[in-house]
């Protein structure tokens, strides 16, 4: 058992090849609480792109406007990876996904119906021949539309094999390049999943002939397990999600999969196309824009992932390194970017600074974020990439029209209850000022914006996270409220905590309320789900 | 593969019984930045015990004066499970893990040496044949001790078998009664793991005399499936950790193992004997006292691992529970306690929920415990179990003699820097005043407090956790700051969250102070480490 250093980047290419299907924007997208704006998933599918995935699941174009719209931004302006969009197998359903990927060089729709008795019965109340005919139908009409045409037959691990097997055949004969086999309820085991897989090669003998694919959940802990025995078994794709995002406890987390394949590639001959060293900022853009945080014992993207607390061992790293490091956290786009600018910086200065990052900004958008950086310079001695990408990420949101920030006033302390007042343009022009006495300092503020705004808007979620570190760290915060039975959900970043939480208020508000009145425009559009 | 739904407690008993040895006191509190005191200590071996693991890795005992009596406290007091301290192969770190545990019930010295050449060589800088010696002489020492003697090869996986199995061999002739395979890097595969196990049995057949046990690292994110495969493979004991905490990525995660076997025992014919409706309100003592949180997807204990949001899903949840749940929320003890005070509860019907809670108070505790129960009963409407849980945990911390919090008062606003006045008592007698002008309000308390007490402390850590639900929910603050190169960690609970960060700043200043005034008497103590 060698312990071989792992380059990012492959070297050698006579190992097989497992395509990465990410599904960030479509099954991590459905976790509770996320809502990511057309700006924000453009901005993750573009960072998808650098890092090399193969293909890219933008969303779900049938489920709403916003959705729709979102993939097909993608399509149109995302190059490299193929663009896919998920589809029941209704008529209406693959319309959507295929108006909504048509436009990408290398569109992709992925058709889905449940080969489970459980859900054929409880969930679709059908019967197996209609699942069949469905199959049949929506691989058909995807193929008119266009070559790549993905099929999962949903809850498969819960269902027969044997009839499983059948829906397959039917989807191949109708031309389906890729066959997904999804534990959509994180229910199979390693060892029970092998044998499934091995058991559908005997019963489909052409699905040797297409790419087979694994979509697995964790629920028990083994959604990375699960999908590493469906590659041992012959899968050549595996669907999984940044930080392990989706449904409950999310998909198989892509940069475990791509990095355990990567560290045993000698031993196991298969690897990915991915950037490795982008994972590291990858993880951190879905943690900011979702608002999901990622613990510190994750693992490869966790904060302390790469950290040696314990005495033996930190001898152990500093006599050599491989006695308890198998990665390099260089490898993974840690500790990599030591760019530092200071408030003498200039706007030159951080154009470049943030083109090295990736991003492109000139116009107004630099102006906007030069402002920023101005001010954070201010109160930090030293401005660092992760700062910079916390900025411009947060800059970078898309505006939603509504209300705004213009000033706050906080009082608290330990021997009366806090009192805030704050100024909050409104969406119908004018501003309006709010005071309010509450529990917290936080507290009053948001109950102040309420009162300003005129709006009995719920707190339903409320986390604050530090972006950077040390002791002027950025603080980032997250909220989701709620109006009138709407959520809405905002982030905002600041060394003021106070600031970083009334900025995200003032966000989910005005998101609340543009769909309020989205939400006159869209009655009886399907909600999500997916395999 | 039927879908059997999952009572709290096996009820079945012919399953073959698979240990759960918890490391989260030693391996788990090896974590960066995580520093638990004795009480914390105590109160988690508590919870272990009604949790139902059966070992308790207490600590290390050779480490630091606090980390053995940490040991020894649990020993006399935590009564079930199995009282364990781990040792290295030396004359005096056998002796001080056996004077640790002996006045367990149940005592268990667990001794390693690593067997990997490539520890051999860099770390321990010694030959094959000593480590032979060594491991001997330890288990032998051991065993003129105690009956219960747990031995490691560690680094195992990137181990010789051959060799390891001769090492083996060796504890068990010295009369080794559990003999552990730690996956010390994190690096193995499932099927190489199985590999590795069927291999050690053949060479050493006496393994099948006693019990194996597999500890697994999460760096491939592999941790649960690698113990699985263990397990599957013969193993009839996992360690693992509550929330998976422990050096870098962390160990196997307790709640996952113990679920999977649960969930699946009719297809392996195995369980644990843990009580899991116990397993969420474990999760968050963990996370509440190390600091550590839980992400929002983590499987089993995450806050979104049983929330459905797809529609698709929602709707079949609604048809039939089975659909997309393979497990009840309540089995996990979510959901489960109802309980609510509110202002007029009196100090009866407080002590009476929380003995339900499985807390016993009484006298200056529980009068404790009253007041600040009524001081939160003041700020919210309902005070929830969740509630009294945070607030319990916090008032039951030991209080470490030093400086205190008197008083606060900051004003934030958008349109000047914030400025904070505190009040400290001092650990010599006395209280001073101190005040500052900081990046952000919390930042301003932080150095008023320097100020007021006359040191140059840093900031090393810094996480907000809301701990309740809803607007007024109780937030948790965890510091770490550092006075002259000695750390010191301290948590806060509020619902006002600069209260509870100033809280929190000031336990941690009295820890670093209190370990700096201590380190002067414990110069040349070995650092913690292990399998």
């Amino acid at each position: 058992m060698s312990n071989s250093d792992s380059p990012p980047v492959p070297e050698r290419t006579e190992q097989a090849r497992v395509r990465i299907f990410d599904t960030t924007l479509r099954d991590g997208e459905q976790s509770p609480g996320i809502s990511l704006n057309r700006q924000e998933k453009l901005e993750i599918a573009h960072q998808l792109a650098r890092l090399g995935v193969d293909i890219i699941e933008a969303g779900f174009p049938i489920t709403s406007p916003g959705d729709f719209e979102a993939v097909q931004a993608i399509a149109r302006e995302v190059e490299g990876p193929v663009i896919c969009g998920l589809a029941r197998t209704s008529k209406q359903d693959v319309d959507a996904a295929w108006n909504a990927v048509r436009d990408s060089e290398r569109p992709c729709i992925h058709t889905f119906i449940s080969t489970s008795d459980i859900h054929i019965v409880h969930q679709l109340q059908t019967t197996r021949e209609d699942v069949k005919g469905q199959a049949r139908a929506a691989v058909a009409q995807a193929k008119q539309y266009l070559e790549d045409v993905e099929f999962s037959p949903m809850d498969a691990t819960r269902a027969e094999v044997e009839f499983t097997a059948e829906v397959i055949q039917i989807a191949l004969e109708e031309g389906a390049t890729t066959i997904n086999i999804p534990d959509t309820v994180g229910y199979t085991m390693p060892q029970e999943f092998t044998a499934f897989l091995g058991r559908l090669y005997e019963l489909v003998p052409d699905l040797r002939d297409v790419v087979l694919s694994v979509h697995c959940h964790d629920d028990l802990g083994l959604a990375v397990a699960n999908s590493f025995a469906g590659v041992l078994a012959g899968a050549r794709q595996v669907e999984c999600a940044v930080n392990g995002i989706g449904e409950r406890a999310g998909n198989a987390s892509l940069e475990e999969i791509v990095m355990l394949l990567r560290t045993r590639r000698a031993d196991i001959d298969m690897d990915t196309g991915v950037n490795s060293t982008e994972l590291a900022r990858t993880s951190r853009l879905v943690s900011r824009l979702t608002g999901y945080q990622v613990q510190p014992n994750k693992a490869i993207v966790g904060r302390n992932a790469f950290a040696h607390e314990s005495g033996i061992h930190q001898d152990g790293v500093l006599k050599e390194r491989s006695t308890y490091e198998i990665m390099d956290a260089t490898t993974v786009g840690l500790k990599s970017n030591s760019l530092v600018l200071g408030k003498h910086s200039g706007r030159h200065a951080l154009r470049d600074a943030l083109e090295e990052m990736g991003f492109q900004l000139d116009g107004q958008a630099l102006n906007t974020a030069f402002k920023r950086f101005k001010e954070i310079a201010d109160r930090k001695k030293q401005v660092t990439a992760m700062d910079l990408e916390a900025l411009v990420t947060d800059e970078l949101r898309e505006e939603i029209p509504g209300y705004a920030l213009e000033w706050f006033e906080v009082e608290a302390s330990s021997r009366r209850p806090p009192h805030a007042r704050v100024s909050v343009t409104l969406p119908e022009g004018g501003s309006a000022e709010g005071s309010f006495t509450g529990d917290g300092p936080i507290d009053a503020v948001f109950r102040a914006i309420n009162a300003a705004a005129s709006v009995e808007a719920q707190l339903d979620e409320f986390t604050i996270g530090a972006v950077t570190e040390g002791q002027d760290a950025l603080g980032e915060v997250s909220v989701v409220v709620e109006i009138d039975g709407m959520s809405g959900a905002g982030q905002g970043v600041s060394t003021d905590i106070i600031d970083a939480a009334a900025r995200a208020y003032v966000r989910a508000l005005s998101v609340a309320r543009a769909r309020a009145v989205a939400s006159a425009d869209a009655v009886g559009l399907p909600e999500p789900a997916g395999p």
